[in-house]
């Protein structure tokens, strides 16, 4: 198998990690990580996207106290607000969002760190004053990063017969 | 380096192409892809998506006859049209359909094949008409499949320095 055929690994191996060492993840590696997410694909290669590097422990323990689904960051070793905009991208800017969310999340993997997508579109309004976004940008997600203290078990996914149509919709595959 | 670190290259060196040799894709290599891309993450597990494998000359010629963008899709050896259900997942089924495209993407690179990701979102009446789809679900993305006849620079990116913010946005970093 080629090299990059042994990355399907990368792909297969990404959990979400919830649960982090104390250490602190140097500004180097997290710069690394998104020097990686500026080559995310994105819709007519409009690149829609800014980052914001979270290491403060007050910001983080305010993002990370919104809700149960933000609790990772409070002890995360650090995180990044993706901030997509939509008058730059107004039909796509979601999607390209996206894409540059799971760069970061697949580069944290390969580089040894844990990392968990938080969805940041449910607590846009709290997440742009803490983090003092203008509002005509839109915080899509916040990756808390860090070492991990966990190792998870794969979660249950659909089986791939239950997902495919042929040809059309509602023509589904038999084997 | 571990075998995961290598593995930045995936990411790295994924390019959008868009001409394809006449040589068919089988039927299991697909599968194989969206096997792969079933382990996306999306938020609460919930995976909202379906994807039809479109092979028929003749709906690959339809698709690609819809737009200067869609183009690629006639001289492709086969597509998968990524489908989303809002009503599964409200707030993220753009996101979790654009997690899904972007392992399709990446699993396609790793095993050798050319893609590029079509976007549905403009063209999502044409495409429900052309493959069936129901008008409570979303066609999010095309992704026109087939063994590489270019092999694309890369296009340019942003700077780094010009999409990070430290702490908050506005903080911009200095090196």
């Amino acid at each position: 198998m080629s090299t990059l055929g042994k990355c399907i690994d990368l792909l297969l191996t990404r959990r979400s990690v919830r649960k982090f060492k104390k250490e602190p993840i140097d500004m180097n590696t997290i710069l690394r990580i998104l020097d990686i997410a500026r080559w995310a694909p994105s819709a007519k290669n409009l690149q829609p996207w800014e980052f914001i590097i979270i290491m403060d422990r007050n910001t983080l323990r305010d993002l990370g106290s919104l809700a149960f689904a933000t609790r990772p960051l409070i002890n995360a070793g650090a995180a990044v607000a993706v901030v997509v905009d939509p008058s730059l991208a107004p039909i796509t800017y979601l999607v390209d969002g996206a894409c540059t969310t799971m760069y970061i999340l697949l580069a944290a993997h390969a580089l040894g760190l844990g990392a968990v997508w938080i969805n940041a579109l449910r607590y846009q309004d709290e997440i742009r004053k803490i983090l003092n976004i203008p509002s005509d940008k839109v915080p899509i997600s916040v990756v808390a990063l860090g070492w991990p203290a966990e190792t998870p078990s794969p979660k249950p996914r659909k089986k791939l017969k239950d997902l495919v149509h042929i040809e059309k919709y509602g023509k589904k595959l038999k084997y």
